[in-house]
């Protein structure tokens, strides 16, 4: 599922929890995964599915093919630095990167609401277009529903995306090595700040603006030179930390990441401590983290830099074999914790 | 796009309904095509997209592909033979077999409003397991996001799927020619009158069930056997009429069909005499026409029949030159009328 997904422990809920869907089931923590685990996937048990990663990686005939889908039901629909048809596109671009594909095509869903106007559609569709223009790829094929008014919520758009795989690495949770550099594209937590203060109605001296881009091209150029990437990530619902944890459970290895590392924009710090928000755990939707080995990674963090979107890529980490299935942050002051996965929602409606 | 499109002629509407949604946009009427054509199709304007068929076949290196999406919004989600699951996985599977593909694998992609009773998640989930595996496709990809509730209806479901073109026929409207005979695959209007019977609480001395099933089998023996297909049409929202019109606008030719030909089961008749609907407009999910050279006719309908879901096959009309880009209907009474698009939503949140 696109919703990368590993589920652990056992969490004791209330049976009210247990039998309604709640928000925390779109949070991207462990609810939405209990959710996957014991609902979806079961039931569908396909083979690309098993493998829980980002996208689907299928052999057709000569080539490999990667084929990737999301909903994006962000509120509100447009936002400092981006709008949903930004993320539409922008998000699915992502998650076929993350399996290594070249972006080559996406379809567009689209669910309306009565009443919405069509000038709104028709900003978010110049968006779409104009992002999917950057990305390199083409919107060629998509559909329309209505719904009536008050059973949706202005506009919900699903975009699904096939990519190529034009190399022979298995880019994977289970490829990560120990002694594997763990490299961060750039600073966290904006998307989220950004989406969130529109929200709330606050005001910044500055207007922090999403990270929301494609990321496609530093991708594809550590493939075209041949860095042996053993994993990507982008850093979506649940940040940079449920990311590494997810990694860290399914590849049974243990993850150690430097806070003072990891860079977090002085206003987007300045905002999370009002709001209450870790930035570790807020998403991003222009960020990844990449595995790669540690002798490689000078290489990498270079080739990541040529390009504005990783312009600011630096090493935040290392992968070790024990304690096994544990993300450990060093704290700025020299402190060490273990990063849990939140149960449920930060933020709800961020993508 | 999946919603097959053809606008010709304005249709001048007042200001309010020009600039908002309204639920006859999505009614695969003039409507829905005037909303595609200006706002959604301008704006994109890729290749693919521009043949205006239910899916986007491309070249893949040594093959080519077929990609195409929908979402699903049926009201209610349960109906007689079916549900809002078996849905999503037979219309998607149906728009790639109308390209004359072989079904892949499909993504899933989930929108839950909050306090969805996981029950209900469950059986759907279950329905598409089942109806995948009845069809020959895996669920490959899937994300799954949830909004407030009072912000969705219960659950939508995006389904996109890939599959392969193992022929070189062109499969589109612009490849029709006059003398072409046209096939439909069994009864029509099941589907319509089986949703409105529930949502109406309408009894019928039997169940009408939902045609929904899958058509890849017998679309795939028809290209197997060398029949030189012209055009495929699953006769989804705006029924038989629709698909025809829209196939005689984009071909430029004259489509002459039979009523007396054209099978409706008797109970079906009967509903929409009390409901005052027109079978020949009303949704279909396991029906489709088939376009072929009438020197094959009898030999494609011998194939068709040899499936329990076209079982009932038969020819119901001819192609000719003209009068161009109009659906002539031979009523039972020898009688002849020019059929006409809806504008709107004849009903709404069939599918």
């Amino acid at each position: 599922m696109a919703d990368a997904i590993s589920f652990t422990a056992s969490c004791p809920v209330p049976i009210t929890q247990r039998d309604f869907v709640t928000l925390a089931h779109g949070g991207g923590g462990r609810m939405m995964h209990a959710l996957l685990e014991r609902t979806i996937l079961p039931a569908f048990g396909s083979q690309p599915l098993e493998s829980r990663h980002d996208g689907a990686v299928m052999d057709a005939g000569k080539g490999r093919l990667a084929f990737t889908t999301d909903s994006y039901v962000v509120h509100p629909l447009f936002f400092p630095g981006g709008d949903i048809g930004t993320l539409a596109v922008t998000g699915t671009v992502n998650d076929l990167a993350m399996c290594g594909a070249r972006p080559l095509c996406l379809s567009a869903g689209f669910i309306l609401e009565e009443g919405l106007p069509i000038a709104t559609l028709e900003r978010v569709v110049a968006s779409m277009a104009r992002t999917a223009q950057g990305a390199h790829v083409n919107i060629v094929t998509g559909d329309t529903k209505v719904v009536d008014k008050g059973k949706g919520d202005g506009l919900f758009v699903n975009t699904a995306g096939i990519g190529m795989v034009e190399h022979d690495l298995v880019i994977a949770p289970t490829s990560v090595r120990p002694g594997d550099a763990i490299l961060l594209s750039g600073d966290v937590g904006r998307h989220g700040v950004a989406i969130m203060a529109v929200r709330e109605g606050l005001q910044f001296e500055t207007t922090i603006e999403t990270d929301c881009a494609p990321l496609a091209d530093p991708v594809l150029a550590l493939l075209a030179e041949r860095i042996p990437v053993h994993c990507l990530r982008d850093l979506t619902r649940g940040g940079l930390a449920t990311s590494l944890i997810e990694i860290a459970e399914s590849s049974r290895l243990h993850i150690d990441i430097v806070e003072r590392d990891i860079a977090v924009e002085e206003n987007v710090c300045g905002a999370c401590e009002i709001l209450g928000l870790d930035p570790l755990y807020l998403a991003n939707e222009g960020r990844f983290v990449a595995f790669v080995p540690a002798e490689q990674a000078e290489q990498a963090l270079r080739i990541m830099r040529h390009y504005p979107v990783s312009a600011t890529a630096a090493r935040i980490g290392t992968v070790s074999e024990s304690p096994a299935a544990l993300v450990t942050l060093q704290s700025r002051i020299g402190t060490k914790r273990i990063l849990d996965m939140h149960s449920g929602e930060q933020l709800p409606r961020i993508c």
